[in-house]
């Protein structure tokens, strides 16, 4: 679904933005990219700041009209930092804009449409489009990088996505980050009520005291391999303390 | 508070991502940055990618450790592509993280700290840390620009801070947008439902046809402006029409 979310950029002039624009593109998981007139493409500068992401550049489709660049879409966001005053169905938020970006893109390609760096989108391309959407900003300075704003969109537009149940998406998780069993869990925690006692931390039963410090090590969340490691600590401690 | 969250970029190598980022800052309304070791700072490169935020640069910090750059803060989060197997607390999704970070910001400085573009962190770095995040990616390829990630999470900080009711946080709406009164937009649906039947159109009295024309100009939520030009329209075509 993500491969029918087309990004299209007007007659960009710094052929850096569009490199970058690649990349932004590529770690969204988004690779459909049309350039309407671009001043410079290719071109090396384009290139280098797409980094791992020239494949998105090699499969770019140039074109001489939005018209063409759009037609075949059922959805197309004009990204615009002032609102005009031809008022299409704006967005203030851009997830508000993603969630409705990813429920029409089931059906047929949508687009979100980037204008020029200092001029944006003309009267006649904002006709192109079905809806508009600003990027919430400083009022005092509010005018994002051409890029900064794909990458901004973008990153909504895959949250949307992932946030899906049947997107699949899983974060990432390090190998040894595994939940202990309560089984486990429970005889970390008699052996810690027990050295609390042997050790004369806890001169009377003192249910709040050994509540407290429970709760802070379940509330720590141990890892499998940490728990381990705090068994083997107190098995330290354990060592040195007369035998009860 | 936006103003009380800082931004700590580590060993940066290109000068032209500190500008970039600063520029990323400035438009989500953050100001705080400092540098730890940057490899060329100043730098024209800076200035030239900070466009309109040079204000940001000139009053950036350059310290020599991290430590230096964060142990006023209450809350360090650590931005990183991968997790390390050091597992601090860490938000899975950035919007968890500047939910976190903006309840923090009240109390004292919060700082969202990068790595260098090719490295990220080092395992002491992150034992400055206090959280850590990741911006979830294109499993494929899921490293992003220095600048960019900082664009992300400046901005999720800024959605997590407008949608506070306190913050104040205006959209901008065109200055001709103002709705109509209830008054006049019943006056517009009387003069059309008189035309309907003036017309034609409506042969005999059928409400469902008038009640769907009626939501249809309901739901496109004329501006003033607008309901005065569709009245316009109203009226020319009135002035043909047979007189009921």
């Amino acid at each position: 679904m993500l491969s029918t979310i087309r990004i299209v950029l007007v007659q960009t002039f710094h052929p850096g933005n569009i490199g970058a624009t690649a990349r932004a593109m590529k770690t969204m998981g988004l690779s459909d990219l049309v350039l309407v007139n671009p001043r410079s493409f290719p071109d090396e500068e384009a290139e280098r700041l797409a980094a791992g992401a020239t494949d998105v550049l090699n499969t770019a489709r140039v074109v001489t009209s939005l018209d063409e660049a759009v037609n075949d879409c059922v959805q197309v966001v004009g990204a615009s930092a002032r609102l005009r005053s031809l008022p299409l169905p704006h967005f203030d938020e851009p997830d508000d804009m993603a969630q409705s970006v990813i429920r029409n893109a089931h059906e047929a390609p949508v687009a979100l449409v980037f204008g020029r760096e200092r001029s944006g989108l003309t009267n006649d391309e904002i006709r192109c489009c079905t809806h508009q959407v600003s990027i919430p900003a400083n009022p005092e300075y509010g005018i994002l990088n051409l890029s900064q704003a794909v990458q901004i969109l973008a990153y909504e537009v895959h949250r949307a996505w992932r946030k899906q149940a049947e997107s699949g998406f899983t974060y990432q998780r390090p190998l040894d980050a595994t939940p202990p069993s309560r089984e486990q869990f429970g005889h970390f925690q008699d052996h810690l009520a027990r050295l609390m006692q042997q050790s004369g931390f806890l001169t009377q039963p003192h249910a709040r005291t050994e509540e407290q410090l429970q709760a802070l090590f379940a509330r720590a969340q141990p890892s499998r391999k940490e728990l381990s490691l705090l068994r083997g600590l107190l098995s330290a401690f354990e060592a040195h303390l007369p035998t009860k």
